[in-house]
């Protein structure tokens, strides 16, 4: 059946929900969907957000119908009276909606899971229109629907991104892409670290021209992100096999361009690239840090089995615990003051020793607004990793806000242990 | 002849440009837009992005315009092939472009400022349609227009923000707030822990349907947020006092209703909250974590001022370094598994005691994905909080990825702590 449909060769999104329509929340389902359909080779024609009210969501859904083959909403898939999606789209497409048991049943039996009972309202949850697919939703209570009109899909995913984003790339594995054309995007990505925006471009400036015009051509992007530099290629090809040769050797272009700063070119992130180097090497990491706050320890930690290398850490946010509980003796601290190399030195040593780990890190700075000295404004952080073959230390200065400067803190130590860890492993190894 | 025209009472945001239909890039200017619509009572019905086509922007603008009182469309108006607005804007309502000398002689005058010739191309930013007003752009070469059409307004902005913004501001204040009708909305956040949506949804229902005929008339929207639920209030009026009198009165009937789980009445987060009760009490607070890895520690001190409480803490993410760093006795682990109430427990009062806070804080628990059994499956947490008045210990299970597990456990410990702190300084006042 699928072969006598049309491709699908063009999309629309729409996101449904008043607080979206407000200054302080976005919608970044579409960023992640925008991704999905690019590697479909299915355009995006456009993107709508839309309120809570049933005229507005009827037009534009009305109107995206008519314009593209497949329409995406997300969003209003709730319980309450201002989930409206099911509801129109059932209303624009003629199809009535009837409560399905089994739906009734898997919410149930959600809510008996936490102990608790199902509100009534949730079973509006369970309406679905005529002839619609019911798309299991394993993270919470909204499933997603699939309709079929004529050669057209709409799909209805929820609004929250753990439930949206495993449905879309269930349904785009099983039902988008057999119907989709054979042209592709394809991508490569490199990150780097260390360097500006600027001088990544200046970098690989002489490399990406003569991209834009091979075969196939690929298309060159640096973005700057909170503390690393991102190089996105992109081609867009019939020829999987062709575009992926073109990417990896793109890819190393760059990176013979870029050198040591360029510390991920699959798209992980530094904590997932760190964690590999250190299981890799059989080694282990503890942390002493202040003004990160605990940040880094908590990044070193967002990697699933990072409790095989993490040993732990402390959060040493007033001078007596840098001494009780990393062994920073406290004439050290009045000597040099809390933010100094040696008292980052003598936190990374001691937090290695006294959790018997291959690799200390010791961070102390100020992250701001207040605390800042002409001599150390906000900003400035002393990082110190030691090793098996000793230890290094560096002082670095950031602008920006406290959060803002807790992630860079995080990301240059990060950095640091990486550099530490690569050229250790490559001793070893003779 | 402003007073002869009807009020604006509601607009669309239309963001042109291919390249905000990609995975990397988002509208942000439509944030700002909304907050200065916000403020001005007009009512942002829905925002949509369209790429450099023809077609398609025609279409979305042209529904627009049947819908709501001021179209704001933003970009497309550079000097390029694939800059359209002005194009499709003159089609659409059939007036008519003709280059304006005096636009041309501007932009003539910026190159030459830069010691260049103008481009040819530019000439293309001179085009206005019969009838235009031109705004002028002090911040780039693209000037905006504003359109009358009937009641209505068409207003195109440029779209890089530092020449969108001053542009709008100024357009803001002379024409759109003295056509703006003299009703404005007006806000209230109530956020709230420890309860599921629907949960929030039925305590409230008796109130929020009575708020809706009130005067003014209170709209309450519920969103589910990581670890909480926000309830948003918003009235429309045109009297400031009134509505801000409903507004609070509504907002009490809404915590009176919900109780101690209310935590925020200001939007302002848990860990902001937490912190002002700690620094109000005089308190100070450590933390002993597993689990959750050093992100409760960087929760609280992402609050500026916070180095004033936080004492500092310790990621335990082994069992001896819960022994030898927060004295927990070992074979309380051999007997109780890692993570258990009693371990949570000995954690909490163990950093207490060595860190000298008022509180201390032990989370131990399971983030995932490995380490699951069937008596504590993944997701599970056992949560203390030990303080002057004693020890409370509870054990929590939440579904998710690591990284959400890990932010629901932060936020448990960070609600128990409140609950905690508020009890101790009710009880010290008497």
């Amino acid at each position: 059946m699928t072969d006598s449909l049309a491709p699908l060769r063009s999309a629309e999104i729409i996101a449904v929900g008043s607080e979206l329509l407000g200054s302080t929340r976005i919608d970044t389902n579409s960023l992640f969907l925008a991704d999905g359909l690019a590697g479909l080779g299915i355009a995006l024609r456009a993107k709508a957000v839309v309120g809570d009210r049933r005229g507005d969501l009827a037009t534009m859904f009305g109107l995206a119908l008519e314009r593209v083959d497949l329409v995406i909403l997300t969003g209003g898939l709730g319980p309450t009276d201002d989930d409206l999606t099911r509801d129109v789209v059932s209303e624009v497409l003629r199809l009535p909606l009837a409560e399905d048991p089994a739906i009734v049943a898997d919410i149930e039996a959600r809510f008996a899971k936490r102990g608790m009972r199902m509100p009534a309202i949730n079973r509006r949850q369970a309406m679905v229109p005529r002839g619609a697919t019911v798309l299991d939703n394993p993270n919470g209570s909204a499933p997603g629907l699939l309709v079929h009109v004529g050669d057209r899909l709409v799909l209805l995913l929820p609004g929250p991104p753990r439930e949206m984003k495993p449905m879309f790339e269930r349904v785009a594995a099983s039902v988008l892409s057999p119907r989709a054309g054979r042209e592709r995007f394809y991508r490569a990505t490199v990150l780097v670290a260390g360097r500006s925006e600027s001088h990544v471009e200046e970098a690989i400036q002489p490399i990406y021209a003569p991209l834009a015009t091979a075969v196939p051509p690929i298309e060159t992007t640096i973005l700057a992100a909170p503390g690393q530099i991102e190089v996105h290629l992109t081609a867009l090809s019939d020829d999987a096999e062709l575009a992926q040769r073109a990417l990896a050797s793109a890819r190393e272009r760059i990176v013979a361009a870029i050198g040591d700063d360029a510390f991920s070119l699959d798209g992980r992130s530094m904590e997932d690239i760190v964690g590999g180097l250190l299981r890799d090497a059989g080694s282990t990491i503890a942390v002493a840090e202040s003004c990160s706050g605990g940040l880094l320890l908590s990044r070193l930690t967002d990697i699933p089995g990072s409790s095989a290398y993490v040993r732990g850490g402390v959060v040493a946010y007033s001078n007596d615990v840098k001494t009780a509980f990393a062994d920073v003796p406290a004439d050290l601290i009045a000597e040099h003051g809390a933010v100094s190399e040696p008292v980052a030195t003598a936190m990374a040593e001691g937090i290695r020793a006294r959790m018997a780990a291959t690799f200390g890190v010791g961070v102390t700075g100020i992250a701001g607004p207040g605390g800042g000295t002409p001599a150390k404004p906000v900003g400035t952080i002393a990082i110190a990793v030691a090793g098996p073959s000793g230890t290094s230390v560096r002082t670095v200065r950031f602008n920006g806000s406290r959060a803002q400067i807790k992630h860079y803190a995080s990301q240059s130590a990060l950095d640091m242990v990486r550099r530490t860890v690569a050229r250790d492993a490559a001793v070893r190894r003779g």
